[in-house]
């Protein structure tokens, strides 16, 4: 069976890239020259898809972005994009609700839009989880620690046990819930440290790692941190926002390149 | 200011219902002669409406469905039909997300689609829901205990101070993260006793209760537990789904009717 982790676990081989590219598209931030057409989402998105794509083992929409702007259809053509060129996709969407209702997220992101891999919220619990889980070659990236400030808000709560919560999940995750084996861990950049605790908890558990570039993270800790399973390194905005000018994807497939480079300096055995 | 909860409460005064009608509408499960209809969705949600208004203090349409049937312009137009009716709206999006994502899902729920009051989880923490707290007339419901059988897995956690993450989670919504006023709690109707402990905490805090009807809440015992602050006692299923006859408006007027009954025989003193 093919899956989303065994595609992208060829396209790193391939590549020689773990560097996710986050689509997190934003009409107002788009080059003045491409304002005005009409679809002008897309047309930027596939102008970065491009440039970057042999730089990149995988894309990340957000799906915020194009919620925001009514940009369904764009969301939509951007993936259909990906699938041509048989690029994996992770469409970001952090859902979480009851199993009816996370049903219907699992046929948006699954179905609707064809997406490889999707990422949850674990707040409500396993079952909340399960219809994402069932889409067997599919990809679920669980919440674990995220790269924001207020991640250690209840992430990082100690419970009675002397685990923290983010332990607490990356334990159910890699055990109990995983009945399928399609599950991946989201473990912010900002946090070597706790990234390292993951992964001695997770065994070879694949990881999301978002919180490069905009947000700050330092690529030889995290590198060093996260090695024993896959790592997917995520940058969004500092590589598609990296010149705001007509030479936009030249930069944003220079910022991918250097961001590539820079892993793999310290990939060591990491991969 | 007029706020989604001045307006609730004023509802629930018009109306004498603490009832909430959910939205969560399926083109599958609608009664064969709409099935046809291009705008079914909306169709069966106006007559929904029509039907069950006088009933309810307000309505939540459940986005995923709308997204996962790629109806956002149904969605869109039964808002808009709500808000002509001068109904308040209250968005069930549960999104979380970092700040700057979150900015755009507030967006969207805002003003895209124009609700008044939104779902949100805590699970990334207190700045992933600034960006909603900001709009300060709009309800913002933190997700604290939800209804679901894996609700306990993360909620319930004890902590190494002997509370459960859904007590802190509610300590913190009602002092820290409240600056605006304008916080409410989603505290599922299947366990009492545990939203009698947030009550406890939370003192006069809104609360919006789903998990009657379908899935089996029990009124009584949560309206003894619930009382001392505003309830929003939510069924969705049970209402709209009464009948999948041509019946099906007078069917969910009948079993909007019932519920309001059923919830103001055990109001006592709560709100």
């Amino acid at each position: 069976m093919t899956t989303f982790f065994s595609s992208v676990a060829k396209r790193q081989q391939a590549t020689g890239s773990l560097l996710c590219v986050g689509l997190d598209t934003d009409q107002k931030r788009l080059p003045a020259h491409l304002q005005t057409q009409p679809d002008a989402i897309f047309a930027f998105n596939k102008a970065i898809i491009d440039a970057t794509a042999d730089q990149a083992c995988c894309f990340k929409p957000q799906i915020a972005y194009y919620a925001s702007q009514a940009a369904e259809d764009q969301l939509q053509a951007t993936i259909a994009y990906l699938r041509e060129l048989q690029i994996p996709v992770l469409l970001d969407a952090k859902r979480g609700d009851i199993g009816s209702t996370a049903a219907h997220y699992a046929r948006e992101a699954f179905e609707r839009y064809g997406a490889d891999a999707v990422t949850v919220n674990p707040y409500m619990g396993y079952d909340s989880m399960v219809p994402y889980l069932e889409y067997q070659n599919k990809g679920v990236f669980i919440l674990c620690r995220t790269s924001n400030p207020g991640g250690a808000d209840i992430q990082n709560l100690t419970l009675s046990d002397g685990r923290r919560v983010f332990e607490y999940v990356a334990e159910e995750a890699a055990g109990r819930w995983n009945q399928f084996g399609n599950i991946g861990l989201v473990t912010g950049a900002t946090q070597p440290e706790e990234l390292a605790r993951i992964r001695a908890i997770s065994g070879d558990m694949p990881f999301l790692v978002p919180g490069v570039g905009a947000q700050g993270g330092d690529v030889e800790a995290l590198m060093t941190a996260g090695q024993g399973g896959m790592m997917i390194i995520s940058s969004s905005r500092a590589v598609i926002y990296a010149s705001s000018d007509e030479d936009f994807a030249d930069a944003a497939r220079a910022a991918a390149t250097a961001t590539r480079q820079e892993i793999n300096r310290h990939r060591n055995s990491a991969r």
